[in-house]
C-alpha cells in the first residue's frame, strides 16, 4: 500500500482547482495521520485536517495546532492578517459550537474573514429580526442549525443572498443523527437554500470560497 | 359480519366521552357508508364521515351535506347558531386548504368556532408579526403546514397558549407523504409543541375539544 | 463566541412567554454547564438544565440539584409550596422511569402539581380500569409508554382529559430507539390524542402548562 | 417457459406438507390464472387463489367463486359441512374486512371453523372484557388490526391462547402501508404474541391449521 | 413511585394467565433489579429476567443462577425433572447462542422440554434434509436465524408443524440489526409462519407455551 | 378562506427581496390556478407556476405560455433580450429533460442566461473531459442526475466554480425517488458541492441567481 | 437540447467497451424514442430498449420486435444462429417472469444463449437438488426472486459458479418493492453471491457478459 | 450444544464446493474462537477468521498470524509462492484501508495474486484515466468506496472486465453506515456492475474466485 501516493494525489489535485489541502481525518489510524502530518511539514505546505479525535494526535505536532471543540488539526506556514468578512455564521444555540468551529476554522485556513452569529434562533425571533441590516452586508450567509433546522428556512426568507443551510446531528429522538434538519432544510419553502451533508462546517466553507471566488 | 354492531360501538364509545359520532371513510365501500348514513338517518343521530372519495357517497344523501374539498359528509339535525371563535386555525397557503377544511368541518361539528389565518407563512413572518396581538385572544392554535413545517415553530416561539402542529403531506421530494413535516414538529425547539399524524385535521379538532373542555 | 449573549437570548425568550429558564443539556460541554450554573446563580434565577449527564457537572452546584434518573439540574430561588395535583402522569413500567421522573420534574420547577399512576399497563387492564373514578379528576393526562406504546390509545378511549403521549426508546428490536412507539402514537385509533418527540417528558410538562394556562 | 412444470410444483410440495393448492395471484397475468384455473379443474383438484383482482378472473370460472372483498378465487370439489369454530377472528373495524374475508376463505378452504368478532376495538375495551368467557373457547386466536395495531396486544394480555397478530395496511400519514401496526405488533409488551406479512390473512389461517394440527 | 405496586402488577396479570412471573430487564437499574429478587425470594415465588446485563445483578443472588451467554437471571423454587423435549430449536451457527439461550432457558422456566439442533443451515442443506424424520417429533419448531433468516424458510417448506421465526441481529451492512432477517421471515413464500421481534427467545418460548398448551 | 391576501403575501415578499413572483403549483386546483393567472394578468404582474400538470390550467392563458415538459407556466409582460449565458446546466440523460427545463425556464424568467450540456455522463466521461476549457467560463453550474448522481461528485472534482446539484427521481428499484442520488450527492467526496431537493430545478436557478448577485 | 448527440454518445461509450447499444426507456417520452428507433434504423444499427411501455412505441416499428411481457424493443439487424446455453436462470414462480423475460432478451441481444429453470422454490427443495448436475454446466448463473429472496442463497451453498443474484419487486406488505429480497440478498450467508438493483434483469445480463469475456 | 459438529459442518460444506474453511468471526466469543483454532490446528487443516476483534484472539495462536487493520486471523500450512495478480484492487483513499486489507487477505487465503491500486478517486480522476491501460490486464476488478461510491460507476464506465463494487461503511452524516455508497452502487449507470454488503471484502474475493474458475 502506497502512502506516498495518497498524499500526493489529494494535493495534487487540490492544486489544480486552487485549493490546499484537506484531509478527511474520521477513519485514518493515528499512524497514518503522523505520516501525513510529517510528510507536510517536511515540503513546506499547509494542511488542515477536519473530524481528527485528539486520540489520534501525533506526538509532534510540527508547529500545528489542534481545536478539540472543532476536531481540526491546522498546519500553517505563513497565516495571513485576518481578512474582513465575507462570511457571516448563523446559529441558534451553543450545542452546535463544534460544527460552527469547524466551519470557523476551515474559512480561516481558506483566508476568508467571518463572523458569527451565535444567539438567533427561532424561538427568539427579534433577535434575528433585530439585526437583518447588519447581516446584509455579507457576501454568503451560513446557518447552522440542529433539531428542526427551521432557522434556516427564516434567514432565507429575510435575506437575499446565498444562503448554505448546515444541518447538524444535536437533537435526540426523531431528531437524532441530523435527518429531520436536513430533510427540513431540503423541503425548505424558502426559495434558494441550498444544503451540506449533516455535520459538514468544512464542505459548507468550500462551498463559500466557490461562491467568493465566483464573483470576484 | 355485523355491521350494525360495528356502528353502535361506535356511537356508544362517543357517548361514553361526551363525543358525537365521526366515521374514517377511507377504506369503506360505498354500501358501507350507504348503511351508515342511512341508519344514523333513521335514529335521528348526527354523523361526522372524514376522508370520503365523492364517488363513494351515497344517492341518498339524506339531508347531509359532502364537502369535496375537505372530504367530509356531515349530517347535522339541529345545528346551533355560530360560536363565538375559540380556536385559531394558521396555515400557510392554499396547497394546505384540505386539512385547513377538514379542521373547520370537525371543529364546527363539534360546535366550536374557529377562524382561519391562512396568509402567514416563515418566508413572510412580518405577517405573522403583525397579527400576534390578534391571535392572543384564541385559546387554542392549529398550525397546519406542510414541506418543512418550521411555520410550527415559529408560531410556538411566539404566543404561549396550546399549539396543536398537523404536518401535511404538501410537497415533492423528501417533503413527499409530510414525513419531514411531521418529524420537523416533533423536533421543534419550540416549548410544548403538541403533534398529530400527517394530515389529520380531525385529530386536531378533536384534541382542541378535550383542552377547551379542560378549561371549562 | 458570545456565552453572555447566548444564555440572555433564552431568558429574554422565556420571560416574554411567561416560561423560567430551561435549558437542553445534552450536547453542551461540562465548561457551558459551569458557566450557566454559575450565570444565573450571580444573577439570583430559577434554572432548569434537561439531559444532563452526571459527568458534566460543575464542582459547585450553587444549591442547585442533581437527580441522576431524571438526568436533571434544578436551581430554585424561592420553591412555593407544594401545588394541588393538576396533572396524572400515566406509566406502564418501571424502565420508563426516567421519561416519567424528566416530566415530574419539569412540572414542579413549572409548579404545577402531579401524581403517577405507574401500575397500568396494557396487559393488566383491570388497574386501569379499576382507577378510571381516580383519574377523571386531572385536567390533564400524560401517558409515557415505550415498546409499542399502545397504552397512550387505551387511555385515550376511555378519558376525555387532554392527552398528551410520550412514547420512550425504552424497547428492542423493532421498538428499538422509540420510534415504533412514536409510530403507534400518532396512528392512534383513539381520537384526539396529541404527541411528543420521543422521550420529550420536559415537552410534554411545557405544553400541560400551556393548557392548564389556557383554561384559567 | 413450462407452466406446467410450474403447476406441478406447487401441487407436490402441498401434498407432500398436506396442504391444499393455493397460488398467489397478485403478480399472475390473466393468461396464467386461466391456464392455472383450467389444469385444476380437469384434473379434478382443489384450488385456492389470492390477490386477485376481479379483471384478471377468467370468462369460465369452471365452477368456482370468486369474492371481491377478499379477491380471493375458490375451487372446491367437496366441500365439507361446515366445521365447529376452532378460531376466533377478532378485529375493530368494518375498514379492516377485506384481510378479515381473506383470512375466513381460507379457514374454510383448509376445512377449519371460524367465528367473527368485529366489533371490538381498544376505544371500545368494555366490549372486547364483555366477551373473554366466549373467547376462551376457541383454540386459536387471530387478531386483524390496522392503524396503531393495539388490538392484538389487548387481546394477548386477556387470553392465553396462541394469538396470530395481521397488521393490516389501513391508515393514512404513519400508518399507510401497516409498517406501524406491523411494528407494534412485534414489539408489544404483551407476552407470545406472534405476527405475520401486513395483509396477510392466508399467513394467519395456515399458521392455524399448523397449530390446530400440532394439538391433535 | 410505587415499585412494589409494579412488581404485584406483573405477577397478577400472569397469574391471571397462568404463566409465572417473567420481568425484561434491560432498562432496569441495579437497584430495581436487587429489589425484584429480594422481593420474590422473600415471598418463595420463582422469578425469570431476561435481556439482564451482568454488571446489574445483585451481590447476593438468593439462590438464583445467571447465564451470562443468554443474559438471563432464573430463582427456581421446586424445579421438576426435565420434560419430554416438545420444541425443537434450529438454528445455523454458533453466533446466534444467545438467543437460542434466552429461548432455552425461558422454556426450561416454563417447564418445557426442548432440543437444540444447531448445525444446519442453508449453506450446509443436507445437514438439514438427513434429519427431517427426527424433526417430525417435535410439536413445535423455533426457528432462529440472522444475517438473511433463510433458514426459516427452509424449515417451514419441508415441515408441517407450526414454525416460529426468531429473527436476531446478527450480521453486518445492511444485516445490522436484524431488519433483514425480520423482513424476510415476514415476507417468506413458505406458508404459516409466524414471526417475533428481533432477538426475542423469550417470546417465542411464550408463544409455544401457548400452542402447547392449546393442544393439551 | 382570503384567496387576494395569499397572494399578495407572495407577492410582498418577492419584492422585498427583489424576486419576481413564483408559485408552486402541484397541490392547487384548477380554480385556484385560474384565480391567481387573472389576478396577475389584471394587476399586469409577472407570474411563474411550476409543477403544474397541463389538466389543471385554466380556458384562458391571459397571454402565458405553458411548457408541458417542464410543467411551467410563465406570465412574461416585457421580455428582455436574451442575456449572455452566467449558468451551465449539465445533465446525462435525456431522461432527466423535465427537470433541465424547469430549470432552464426559472432562469429564464429570472433574466439570467444559460447553456445546456446534456451528452455527458459517468458513463462517457471524455464528453466531460474535452470541455472542460468551455465549462470554465460560466459562473455557476447545475449539475442534473438520477440514479446514483455520479456526475456532481465528477463535475466538482473537475471545475472551481460554485456547482449545485439537482437529484432528479429517475430511476428504479433503490433510486426510484430520487433518495439514492440526493444522498450520493451530499455525501460526496468532492468539495464544496451543495444540493437541492430531489427535482428542485426551480430552487436550483433561484440560488443561482442569489450566487450572480453576490458577484455583483 | 441535442438529442443527437445523446444517442451518439451512448453508443460511442459502448463501442468503446465492445457493447451494443441499449437504452432505458422508462422515463423517456413517446417522441424520444421514435427518434431513438429512426436514427438507430437509418444507421443500420443495432438497438436494445428496456423498460418500455407499450403505450409509447412509435407507429413504425422499423422492423424491431416488442415484447409486452419483458416490455423489450428490440433492433436487430444480422441475428446470429442461437449460441449454446452459457448462462442458466434460476427461478421458483411465474409472478417473476417479466423480469426473468428482460434477462433473457439482453442475453440475446448479446449473443448469450441461456437456459430457463423456473419450477424450483425454497418452498420445494427437491426440485432444485435434483437438477444439481444438470446446472454445474452453466458457465454463470443467475437466480431471480422477490419476496425473501432465500433461493438465491440456497443456490450459492449447493454450487460454486459465479451467482448472480436479482431481485423483484414482485410481493407485498415488508416485500413491496423488493427492499426485502435485495437485503436478503446482500446480507446472505452464502458465500460470493453477487446482486444487482431491483428488477434489473438487463444488468444482471451485461454482467454475465462481462465474465464470460473474462474467461475466454 | 456441539461445538465440534458446527465446525464440521463449516467444512463439510467448503469441502464440497472446494472452498477452504473461513469463519465470520464477529458475534462469537474469545472461547469460541479458541476451540476454533485448536481444532484446526489440531486437525492440520487451513482456516481464515474474518471481523475478528484483536481482544477475542486465543492465547496461542497456533502459528497463525492476525492483520489488526483486516481484522483477520490466518491459519495457512502449506503457503503456495505468489501467484501472478488476477485481481485488481481499486480504491480511493487510506480511509477504506480495512476493507482493502480483508480483500487482500482473503484473496491471499484462497491463492489468488491481486495489485491494489489505492491512489485513484473521482476527484482526481486523470489518476484512473492514466493507468486505464495497466489495468485491462486483470481478469477482475474490485471497486472499495466508501461516501457516495461513485467510482465504481467510473470503473465500470471504462472498463470491460467484470467489476465487483464494495461498499464501505466510512463516511458520516448520510453516508454513515454506507448505505448511500451501497444505494449508489446499486443504482449505477455503468452497465453490469456487481455488489457486495456493506465492508463485505471477504465476500468480493470468494466472488472473484467464483469468476476465475469459471474461466479456467
Amino acid at each position: 500500500m502506497s502512502h506516498a501516493d495518497d498524499i500526493c494525489l489529494d494535493e495534487m489535485r487540490h492544486v489544480r482547482l486552487g485549493f490546499p489541502e484537506i484531509i478527511y481525518g474520521e477513519f485514518k489510524s493515528a499512524d497514518q495521520i503522523a505520516r501525513l502530518v510529517a510528510t507536510h511539514d517536511a515540503s513546506g505546505k499547509d494542511l488542515l485536517i477536519t473530524r481528527l479525535d485528539g486520540s489520534r494526535l501525533p506526538p509532534d505536532l510540527r508547529g500545528g495546532t489542534y481545536d478539540p471543540v472543532a476536531r481540526t488539526f491546522t498546519l500553517r506556514r505563513h497565516p495571513r492578517p485576518p481578512a474582513s468578512p465575507a462570511v457571516a455564521i448563523i446559529s441558534g444555540g451553543s450545542s452546535d459550537r463544534p460544527v460552527v468551529a469547524e466551519t470557523l476554522n476551515t474559512l480561516s485556513f481558506l483566508d476568508i474573514g467571518a463572523t458569527c452569529v451565535q444567539d438567533v434562533g427561532v424561538a427568539g425571533l427579534h433577535r434575528l429580526t433585530d439585526r437583518l441590516d447588519d447581516l446584509r452586508v455579507y457576501a454568503v450567509l451560513i446557518v447552522i442549525a440542529g433539531f428542526e433546522g427551521a432557522l434556516a428556512s427564516v434567514v432565507a426568507g429575510l435575506l437575499s443572498q446565498p444562503v448554505i443551510a448546515v444541518p447538524t446531528s444535536v437533537g435526540y429522538g426523531v431528531a437524532a443523527g441530523g435527518q429531520t434538519a436536513l430533510h427540513a432544510m431540503l423541503a425548505s419553502c424558502a426559495n434558494g437554500l441550498l444544503v451540506t451533508n449533516v455535520d459538514n462546517g468544512c464542505g459548507a466553507a468550500l462551498a463559500a470560497r466557490r461562491i467568493l471566488r465566483c464573483g470576484s
